[in-house]
């Protein structure tokens, strides 16, 4: 991984139904047939109107660490069928030992504003290899795009103030607290209570102190007074130990010490009760005693709903600690991403070719009985239409078929509702989403730094439509097929189908 | 940690106010000061009447490599106030760098049923050890019981029926996804998808394929054929990619030529559709057959309340494949776990103590107006009584305060309600539920291997009243304060609420 948070090797963290294929693929000699795959998702999560696209940078950790080493070939060997026998021959074992992946991997770049049915990203190489990669590359593409975008939900609704993430204690694992303090962070978060993701991350760490705090003195002026003795620069006073409105005067109190030794008070926080009564009287009391620049702090099981009411209310929050609901995503806690065989083509001996041409692309497509679930053939890129007021509407296609347009005028079409349609001329501005990460196995992206990542998201969600940052019902930003790739799907359909009446 | 999953030090995955605490006690001269934390949680999760005790195993690895590195101090150095200047003296540095950890820890062993209020991890020792502790002690075990409680209910539910955890791609996280594999094994899953998460805790994997290995032949029938040439003991075949029913023909078909091999057809898998419609049918096709002994394997956003559902509808489906909704424990996908200081006492230099007997502890509590987030301060252990029949009732107790009782009965009252009391004799058979596990920072617990932590969680299951294990309106299992930990604890209430009154 780029964090190096991990010792072992990485290579086994996948299913092993992708290890059983690739012995399947190897056993019948198509493990070098070359695929293509395509993840995305169905579905905006937390019933909003956009994703944010996060996890490339772990992904691109995880590619260029992968190799089995021998502790995992080891392992492999151990398993057996249900009659005891081993699962793997040993020249397949041999095979993953020395396996190097070759694959070309395209991207849409962290901090991007998504929506469903985009490739995410596109995996193109040796089937096998493509397979291998289906587990990890869902798992951090999952989790790190739901926290990114429930962050950019939470900033949304703070507007220009202060927001903190505090989730460590109740996230996910080790790792579930380590990734979404940097998913946080992209999508929106000022900074983390996690110490170890400020410095893996290069996150702002902040925090000053907790209830036990308090408790450990006899009372609580004189643990203010002792904390802001020894940490004068940094004074949050958390307040509601006992009583939140007699803390407000005991933090008051030793505001005005802090003052006269040439420091501040810089907040007071309060972490129970009615934060909105609480923080108007707070504010009142502070103001009145000349500490107007004095921040108030709130905490507790806050999320994007809870924090739009405290706004509504009229509540003083300047600034808004958010643990629990953002670090696991609560109201929804997975993205079902999902990564889907899309094309495919023989390997023919070197130099042989069907007609002397390339060998064609078989398209592939998996069925459903809901629409929604049937996946879309192609060799995906998703082109993103805008003017000066910002996006207008997301065509997905495909890079062989895309020649079927006349070159004037390209059209897109609704994937679930083929009567919706819309056309671009050709001098439309645009911009293709999807830039190579991985060419035949090797980076050749260069990943921008954290805080541009993170800059990347508030200017992308100002070209976003207001409508479509609603959290009530958003309208549903444009993303279609064009119509090369619509007409090729219909097609595989109409044949799969009619298939499926002949047995 | 015991896993070896990670290469970092990870004494900083801690949130930083636990570091400014740590920073204050030591400018204060107060860090050696003697404290008890409890960590414990205050409602049982999904709205159930028990939770499984999991993640110590991970805590014990966190302590024993406990420890700053260059490198984390290096980050500390760089940490820096309101008005730019450095957070901490370099000789708090230089502290933090020597620091061994020196507590005592008791802890329930994993796989214990407990209930709320009751502490799963006491650690006694140095404050600003015990408050370095905090966050990565919460964050392991939050998570873990919360999955092995999930797998236990979702055991509950499926009976005899075999459990397979398949959640990696959608788990928060490489650490979400291996934390919970072991987790929902011991809870009470037979085996994962997570090779990883196999070769690492020895886990049994399972795994055959997926749509994709269909999707790559020209059809079904080719596909089921080539898998089963391959891995001839190892056939469950995915029948849903294009027609279901019609896939189990395909494997009839392909399981008639295994069997003519010496080999069997040991499953067909259903992903989509009605399940419980889709099961009956393919039974009855399998059976007709003479495929009697075939399971049929279901997944398809499971979790308990469906699988229930399932079976009650007369599902023929013997094999559960369950992913998110387990690994990410969907409907409550974090347990409020928290840690909270219950006693401490001042250091007094070497040989001296007041009147010649050993200092008393002052008890702490954290009074809140709700009276379930009022915390009970005391050295707390948790006394399990039980019969022939099983466990009868939980008594939170106060070591030092334990000798208030006449020696023949010992009475428990019911913390939310006073006027509610057990009384148990003398002789009435019981467990005290935590061990120690750290004396003096050093491991002195062994840890039992997971497949006897799964075995005592269906032990102590088997323990509980049918009523307490119940998915709707559970009946809540009798937990109380024994009595003179009852009265320390009102008397403390008093004495902090006259306080308030006064200022």
């Amino acid at each position: 991984m780029t964090n190096k948070l991990y010792d072992t090797s990485l290579s086994l963290l996948t299913d092993l139904y992708q290890v059983t294929m690739a012995y399947g693929y190897w056993k019948t000699k198509t493990s070098e047939k070359e695929a293509v795959f395509n993840l995305y998702f169905r579905r905006n999560p937390f019933n909003g109107g956009f994703t944010i696209a996060c996890g490339l940078a772990n992904v691109i950790g995880y590619i260029n660490n992968f190799g089995f080493s021998k502790k995992d070939l080891r392992y492999l060997r151990t398993l057996t069928g249900h009659d005891g026998d081993p699962l793997f021959e040993e020249a397949f074992i041999d095979y993953l030992g020395d396996l190097k992946l070759t694959c070309d991997i395209e991207a849409i770049p962290e901090g991007t504003v998504v929506f469903p049915n985009e490739p995410l990203v596109r995996v193109r190489g040796p089937i096998l290899q493509c397979q291998l990669l289906e587990t990890p590359l869902l798992n951090l593409i999952n989790f790190e795009s739901l926290i990114a975008t429930k962050a950019a939900r939470l900033r949304l609704v703070a507007e220009k103030d202060t927001l903190l993430e505090f989730g460590l204690r109740r996230a996910q694992g080790v790792d579930g607290g380590m990734t979404a303090s940097r998913a946080a962070y992209i999508g929106g978060c000022d900074a983390t209570s996690n110490v170890l993701a400020g410095k893996l991350y290069d996150i702002p760490v902040r925090g000053t102190h907790a209830h036990s705090w308090v408790m450990s003195f006899d009372d609580e002026q004189q643990a203010f007074d002792a904390y802001a003795d020894a940490l004068p620069n940094n004074v949050t006073l958390l307040v509601d130990t006992y009583d939140s409105l007699q803390g407000v005067q005991h933090a008051i109190e030793t505001g005005r010490k802090l003052v006269q030794r040439g420091y501040r008070l810089a907040g007071i926080r309060l972490d129970s009760g009615d934060l909105a009564y609480l923080s108007i009287e707070a504010r009142k009391l502070l103001d009145a005693a000349g500490f107007q620049d004095t921040s108030i702090v709130a905490s507790n099981d806050l999320d994007e709903t809870i924090i739009n009411s405290l706004r509504q209310q009229g509540a003083k929050i300047n600034v808004w600690g958010v643990g629990t609901k953002l670090v696991t995503a609560f109201d929804q806690p997975a993205l079902g991403g999902v990564y889907k065989l899309a094309a495919l083509r023989h390997e023919l001996p070197a130099g042989q070719t069907p007609n002397g041409k390339a060998p064609h692309w078989e398209y592939k497509m998996k069925l459903s009985e809901q629409a929604i679930k049937t996946s879309t053939p192609g060799i995906q890129q998703v082109r993103r239409f805008r003017d000066e007021r910002g996006f207008l509407a997301d065509m997905i296609y495909d890079l062989e078929s895309m020649g079927s347009q006349d070159g004037k005028t390209t059209t897109m079409i609704d994937p679930l509702d083929f009567t919706k349609r819309r056309r671009f001329e050709a001098t439309q501005d645009y911009e293709d989403l999807l830039v190579s990460v991985f060419q035949a196995g090797k980076c050749v992206y260069s990943l921008p730094d954290i805080h541009a990542v993170r800059e990347r998201v508030q200017t992308q969600l100002a070209n976003l439509h207001p409508g479509v940052k609603r959290f009530v019902n958003p309208h549903t930003y444009p993303v279609g097929l064009e119509k090369g790739l619509h007409e090729l799907k219909t097609k595989l359909i109409l044949t799969l189908r009619e298939g499926q009446t002949q047995v």
